[in-house]
């Protein structure tokens, strides 16, 4: 079934009217028809059935049937932290992080940044919050991410997060479980984790020193070198893998 | 440093002309010095560090000064089996399980897809295997990934491995371990794992009953959908969490 977020609360029995973009969606793309079933994702985050009751042109209203019980959201609240990097990397982190369950992805300028933003960010922003929500429609999330820029690293430091990582070789101990799974084990349900990830040329020893005075924690993530793009992935796979499978 | 892949033994106090890709590459691309040191994996996927000895044009000839004690490869021996997908997908499928530590990576036509390959395939997997080399280099892995095409599932029915898994929505039941994780759990170093991983449209009821009659098991990958191209990411960050972190 097709999936779509509203910014609005839903009930059962409600008749809505649906915004332009879903009524497109719908009427246009997918040529559905009255009767056709769909989900829809009210303002609280809960998935509930509904069917189309009328196509006029670009104007889709549905009822809502029933409560869906679903939730696929991660129980640790995930933020990605990344360095500002080349070319469609940014997109797709955003897209690859939603399919694997992020909360939020900030992008930020790093010392090793080839690229800058600074005008383009808004416009930037605007467009990977609108991969993140194809991409949270296409995974049926509960939440569409968040996307954000900060003008640097300094503006993470002041905000509340229970655990704080910064992707980076660690001195791993034999034996010894590496910091990313006894973070994950100090996480309960709701918990909220960071976790900074550098752009290709890496985390500078300035930045790593300036995270670490700030309560974050060297995580490795395994023996292999990562691409930039790909070590995001990794890091929430492993949360995964932690928290849902295990 | 840089990191390459030679087709010989290697032994120390060797001194080799390089072939010429690699020879291109610090030369021309790198404008590499006599002198400058870089890794060298050679047959038996022992990495060594080597330095140039001499550069004339496009000919480097280099000297293998020591043994470094460096191996990055996943204890076990990871098969991805992709239905073929659509655009550049089997590209990156083969540049990110790389860098995630596949070892040999299985194209073929599942009930679903929708792109055929038949003459195409081997000049598809010429190109592919040259992926899978420079994302070796880059991850710095010892062992260079295969890429290889078959004609169907059937083909893959007579290989050996230890354990065969389809990533497949299972019925979890509350409180349990997943089917990948006890999958893993079975696993000794050297053990070789295959996981099937279907197209854009899934992997038909008919394959299914096919691979479960031939000892595959149905794993699931989290409660969230994720595109073709992203579940053996998921499924190899998977592996390494429960075999390199834990």
């Amino acid at each position: 079934m097709q999936h779509y977020f509203v910014d609005q609360p839903l009930t059962i029995g409600q008749s809505i009217d649906l915004p332009q973009n879903i009524s497109r969606h719908l009427g246009k793309v997918l040529r559905a028809e009255v009767g056709d079933h769909f989900e829809l994702v009210g303002q609280n985050h809960h998935v509930y059935e509904a069917q189309i009751s009328r196509l006029l042109g670009n104007q889709v209203a549905a009822d809502i049937i029933k409560s869906l019980d679903k939730n696929v959201e991660l129980p640790v609240n995930v933020t990605i932290v990344s360095g500002l990097s080349k070319g469609n990397k940014p997109e797709w982190i955003v897209q690859k992080a939603t399919e694997l369950g992020v909360l939020h992805v900030i992008f930020l300028p790093m010392d090793w940044s080839i690229v800058k933003w600074d005008q383009k960010a808004a416009k930037k922003i605007t467009r990977l919050s609108e991969v993140a929500l194809s991409a949270a429609e296409q995974s049926h999330r509960n939440v569409v991410p968040t996307v954000e820029y900060l003008s640097g690293l300094t503006e993470l430091y002041h905000r509340d997060f229970d655990v704080r990582l910064v992707a980076y070789e660690e001195s791993a101990k034999r034996g010894e479980e590496t910091n990313l799974v006894k973070a994950v084990r100090q996480t309960t349900t709701g918990s909220s984790m960071v976790a900074v990830f550098g752009p290709e040329g890496g985390v500078s020893p300035v930045e790593i020193s300036g995270l670490v005075d700030h309560g974050f924690v060297l995580a490795g993530l395994g023996p292999r070198i990562m691409r930039t793009e790909t070590a995001p992935l990794y890091f929430l796979s492993a949360i995964s893998t932690l928290t849902e499978l295990i």
